[in-house]
């Protein structure tokens, strides 16, 4: 449900009568239901969805419900406000889904806008969703990918400063994601995707005249492993020309090597925004691209179709079976993008 | 001219017969007027231009003409075959352009696009252009500007190693940058630009959190003192939210850190090509945005836009202002983009 003061309940409001959602899926709202009710009350939103005490009823669900898991009243505090209590409440709200898709009570998790200031006020120090779930989860390789209609990344390196990245590549990572990306493209595209690997200097090095031949020395390895392991992969492609829009049309996913090389082209050509999946850990998550925005919250303005296509793609890279249509293979055509 | 071998010569028969490049300037071609004619024939294009023998001519001209260098025999070589009596000729054209610029006799220089194959095997181990004209003409500042209709790049460093980068940066070299592409963006939009001024890092540092506060010892005070000086800036900004789409259409010009910052949105975006400008040099030189393309060298195929469109942002970068319409300021709306 993300933080109770911002847009979050809101929006999950309008995920439990969405219509596309619920013919893929069950969604279920992991917060508080009382706080979903007070809001109901004030935009003159329905809220008719059953209410679940426990994680294990969610086994059960056959359509939209909410897990409550009464972290805070109704009343305790004040919608667009930043609140200690509503950082904490969210966050619990994270470990609960975390838990309920590690005990298979759930198959996979989408999170909600928190409020990191908030949140750190509770004493919860994390830089955002991704370490929680990492800690929590002990995972041993997982990597970032955001996804937008217009293109897919996924990345080596991600919240790092521009220096530390050459230091960062190694065969191995660079290996390990290009298998998670292909791995997520495969369900999502329902075949074997096309993946381009970018290059980490200008020209993606022009044959060791620019950089330390970071191109010859872990790209290369991991593309010729990757290839001997069956997969369709393009490159070290030059960074620039290899989101060129002809490319893009037949390519699935690009393997960057640093945050800027895949977030510059994601967001400049985005009509819509992107949306974000940690791969490789043993419960798909997948996130809303924004935050609390406080200024609206509470108000009705707030659009809720990025927590919608966040949701969509984790189920169908959780693989929901039950839930494809009849007429539709299993990770079959896209429905999404 | 360009490589005799390549769409060179046929381009600029083109260009010489161009009714809108005519309005705007006096293009003159530095090359081989014996090639020229022989592409002519070849193509059955007209050549109806004067040539000049002598570079002082040039001063006089009132309309598109040829400065005939006779650097190789129209018959002496095979169109669409590197060769290095070619990279000799189209060597010799550059070095002409220079000498020209450089005594006055023309505004602005466009290049051409060279084999570089063929110009090293002539002995002449160059990179590229930008290399021949920065030696030349011994600038004490300079930097690459790259220009398209979506955007616009002035770039503190470019061809060097990732890793290379941070090393490269000071606040000296970025107000350079900001100061040059400030100049020319004033003289292309007759008005003050608006700058966008990139950080290194991922979210430009986040305070700090990320990097070595790159943006913080070198372009944060990079930005005061152009502001001091009375420009519109706008940064650090996170490279990935510079590049949004409602922000582009309020910036002239972005300031990026390093080659793939500005050429990843540029070549994601660009409809068309973009021009590639050397700022700082005593004589304005732009450049087509393409290759020699041998493989449809001398066949009627060769599209001229990047070369009409390298030229048209020559004679403004350059001031030609006999050639302003009346109903237009100096330097005035641009025609061009």
């Amino acid at each position: 449900m993300g933080d109770p003061a911002g847009i979050g309940p809101e929006i999950c409001l309008r995920l439990l009568t969405n219509a596309e959602v619920a013919r893929q899926c069950v969604p279920i709202v992991f917060g508080d239901a009382g706080v979903l009710r007070r809001v109901a009350d004030k935009l003159a939103l329905p809220f008719d969805a059953p209410v679940f005490a426990t994680a294990t009823q969610c086994r059960e669900a056959r359509g939209p419900a909410v897990r409550d898991l009464q972290c805070i009243g109704a009343d305790d505090f004040t919608p667009g406000k930043m609140d200690a209590r509503c950082g904490e409440a969210a966050f619990r709200y994270v470990l609960a889904s975390i838990d309920a898709g590690l005990a298979g009570d759930v198959a996979a998790v989408s999170t909600g806008p928190l409020n990191k200031e908030a949140m750190h006020a509770a004493g919860h120090k994390y830089p955002g969703h991704t370490e929680i779930f990492a800690e929590r989860m002990k995972a041993d390789r997982s990597c970032m990918m955001l996804t937008s209609p217009e293109l897919t990344c996924g990345f080596v390196t991600t919240h790092v400063g521009y220096h530390e990245v050459p230091g960062l590549l190694s065969e191995a990572r660079i290996r390990d994601v290009i298998e998670l990306t292909a791995a997520a493209m495969r369900r999502i595209r329902g075949r074997e995707p096309k993946l381009v690997v970018c290059g980490l200097n200008p020209h993606a090095g022009e044959g060791g005249l620019f950089g330390q031949r970071e191109e010859e020395r872990f790209i290369v390895p991991a593309i010729e492993a990757g290839r001997a392991a069956g997969l369709h992969i393009e490159g070290p492609l030059p960074p620039d020309t290899a989101f060129l829009v002809w490319r893009r049309k037949q390519t699935d996913a690009f393997i960057c090597m640093y945050h800027d090389q895949g977030h510059i082209p994601l967001k400049a050509l985005a009509f819509d925004s992107a949306i974000n999946t940690t791969l490789g850990l043993p419960v798909v998550r997948t996130s809303v691209d924004h935050g609390t925005a406080v200024d609206i919250a509470w108000q009705g303005k707030a659009n809720a179709n990025s927590l919608f296509e966040a949701v969509l793609l984790a189920a169908k890279l959780g693989g929901v079976p039950a839930f494809h249509r009849q007429d539709e293979p299993v990770g079959g055509t896209p429905t999404l993008r």
